[in-house]
């Protein structure tokens, strides 16, 4: 049996999960490979620091010059962050290492170019844990759906965000409340900003897309809405309209090798779609591709045991699945998404008090205006009343004008994209179902 | 660039679907795979009907020999049933022809021995459409799951059967009508016994045990029930509890290469649960391992399209993944798993008037008789009422005595297992909360 010598870079959570199950699962492993792991060296900052794994104490180290000078086979970097992991993996592949990562900062940033390193090098690098922990979502990109035309990738891409939103709908708990509740059980970081406000999802969807549509597009182009300023009120009248709120990253390609649309932002999934159920910190990614119409892929986006797992399997992988063909990765124009028309939610807190005829009211002063209502509902609030609209079309205008068009004093004013295309409801619904017949 | 050549069995919708694929979609895979697949033979059975694609005509034979000694690369089988597919698929295997298929009753019933076949031939047989429609389901446990020990594979493989369920459920119509309609729309056969009695989802358990588990066990050791006796009554019993009924099958392995247990039949999926909410002629498969904790994929189970899709990614792998490790399957202790102990459903039509304290009623009867319900659901209904329960533990017995225990007169009783340990409610859930603080 082949012997394959193993360097892993950082012992933190995702670093002790790689070493734990390349311990436990070895037997597995071993069957159904052929190859036998073993650990060399672990690069640590501190090396006296107490450790949650026994029997790792010799193979530490601070040093990464003598892992490379030792020579493994495979390096796995479980450090995270831009530097010094960057440089390490550089090393790791112009000394001919396999490289194993769960960095989705990194790949995000310099994927494209590490891949090519890699390529030159006659080496692989994988990194199948850096989007939807141990979701084997790029593996089914690149290997089950080669022969499909991919056209949009929907995912629900961050766990704290996820767990945040679905504690705010079914509590009915602020925000703040919550995003503290996250940090003290660990789900959350004690500087949320990178979940909260969609860069983390971000950095996920740059990977897919270039995945997906081979579409290399740098994070900061990637239209981005953090979910900071939702309420409780807001989650629950989108459930009245038949729709979840979720922080939703979106890439879409309008035609082959055309221009795509790249969206991390809070998006209303209707209920009937398979993402409007992915509750906690489940992550979820839905594939629309031309033959094999949708695939769904559901699991748990982060934690040890999961996030170690995509690793291990991509090490497997590495002396199994072939090099990928060579990349041909573009820069793709970029469309602007926010300004685009199609449907809108709108959410408008306001100190007016709503009768119970709001609704009608809404729709027959927004057809005089030229804009129509799908649906409408409403919550009365003590201080403040909250009232909720679908709108058909949307036009940039109405950021200004849709609370004077209403004749209502609005507090605040948000629209949020929908996934997909509104149904018609109740007597609009009735014609159409009457006039298909 | 190199030519593959193909010869596809049968040119009915899955058939016509793989051609239409490799036509519409070739500038995609010659670019991903570097191959040009092209169609050399269709076998079919009458050569002069009318097809839906063109251009195929000089392409059809009824003659299988002929296809044989012009030799092609690849046999594409979508004819369906066991003979003659069975005797063909093993002429191209001994003709060093890779095999690609869509036949789940032919790989469950003939699978391991084609397989092996196949590998003494140095050619793979690969049949990812066989289970799961375009769902990589079968890919993902051979090359994204090596690592990780499997316990359980959880699915609804059925689409027929979900959609007649999903539509009882929603709109409250009898089995009958439902499926009446699903014959209308063609989700169901003319005999619906392949779907409504589980034999259909039998068969791709089967395969699924096979590749989850090494273990091969013969489809009719499945324990398997049908849909035929569910009644809306049932389904929104189950609702009111918590649940969504669903033709599930399940297989489980307790401990390595131990024994196993295997069913196909309705079964309670409470809300939470992922697969509670896979409706209409979706299919999904829960899979649960050791370390990567759970993984849900969904997708379209059946239909020209995703079926050809599965089939087609199969072709391109045949030339790119690696053949698998020399098989070890084997022959388990297969468990019975009607008769296990642990919770039931229980739904129970009755003549007799149900009061509004039935609820208590039966929970202080049944814990006389030492055993409890965990929460009950009933309906008055005009002639009959329904009551429903969930027992937390059930033994044999109680088949006969449950509604004597009740002091009911019962016209009809049925027993369903649950997903998973039914959730303490009510006054049990508040105790068992407090007593954890």
């Amino acid at each position: 049996m082949d012997r394959i010598d193993v360097a892993l870079l950082g012992l933190g959570t995702v670093g002790t999960g790689v070493y734990k199950m390349l311990q436990s699962n070895q037997d597995v492993i071993a069957r159904r490979t052929g190859l036998l792991f073993e650990v060399k060296h672990i690069l640590v900052r501190d090396p006296n620091k107490k450790r949650k794994v026994d029997g790792v104490k010799n193979l530490l180290t601070t040093r990464f010059e003598e892992i490379m000078a030792t020579g493994v086979d495979v390096v796995m970097e479980a450090m995270g962050g831009v530097e010094p992991a960057r440089t390490y993996i550089e090393r790791a592949i112009r000394s001919r290492c396999h490289v194993v990562t769960a960095n989705k900062e990194l790949i995000a940033k310099h994927g494209a170019e590490l891949e090519k390193l890699a390529q030159e090098h006659g080496v692989q690098l994988l990194y199948e844990a850096s989007v939807g922990g141990g979701i084997p979502v790029l593996g089914t990109l690149q290997h089950f759906l080669k022969a499909n035309r991919i056209l949009r990738v929907s995912g629900i891409l961050n766990g704290t965000t996820n767990f945040i939103l679905t504690q705010m709908g079914e509590h009915q708990r602020s925000f703040e409340e919550v995003l503290a509740e996250a940090q003290r059980l660990g789900y959350a970081e004690a500087d949320p900003t990178a979940d909260v406000e969609g860069f983390d999802a971000a950095h996920k969807l740059t990977i897919l897309s270039r995945l997906a549509f081979g579409a290399v597009v740098p994070v900061d182009e990637i239209a981005r809405r953090g979910i900071t300023d939702i309420s409780p009120a807001e989650l629950e009248l989108a459930h009245r309209l038949g729709y979840r709120i979720k922080l939703l990253a979106k890439a879409e390609q309008f035609g082959e090798e055309g221009p795509v649309a790249l969206q991390v932002g809070p998006t209303l999934v209707p209920l009937s779609h398979p993402l409007s159920g992915i509750n906690g910190v489940y992550n979820a990614i839905h594939i629309e591709a031309d033959t094999v119409q949708d695939v769904t892929l559901v699991g748990q986006g982060a934690g040890e045991q999961p996030t170690a797992s995509a690793m291990v399997e991509d090490l497997c992988n590495l002396f199994r699945l072939p090099l990928p063909r060579p990349l041909s990765y573009r820069r793709p124009l970029v469309l602007p998404v926010w300004e685009e028309g199609g449907a809108r939610f709108a959410f408008i807190e306001t100190k007016d008090r709503l009768g119970s005829d709001i609704s009608q009211q809404v729709k027959e002063r927004l057809k005089r205006f030229g804009t129509s209502a799908v649906d409408v509902a409403w919550l009365p609030g003590d201080e403040r009343s909250a009232l909720a609209l679908i709108l058909r079309r949307w036009d940039p205008s109405l950021q200004e004008k849709l609370t004077e068009e209403l004749e209502l004093e609005a507090e605040r004013v948000v629209f949020r994209p929908l996934l997909g295309t509104p149904e018609p409801v109740g007597a609009e619904r009735e014609a159409k179902i009457s006039s298909a017949q």
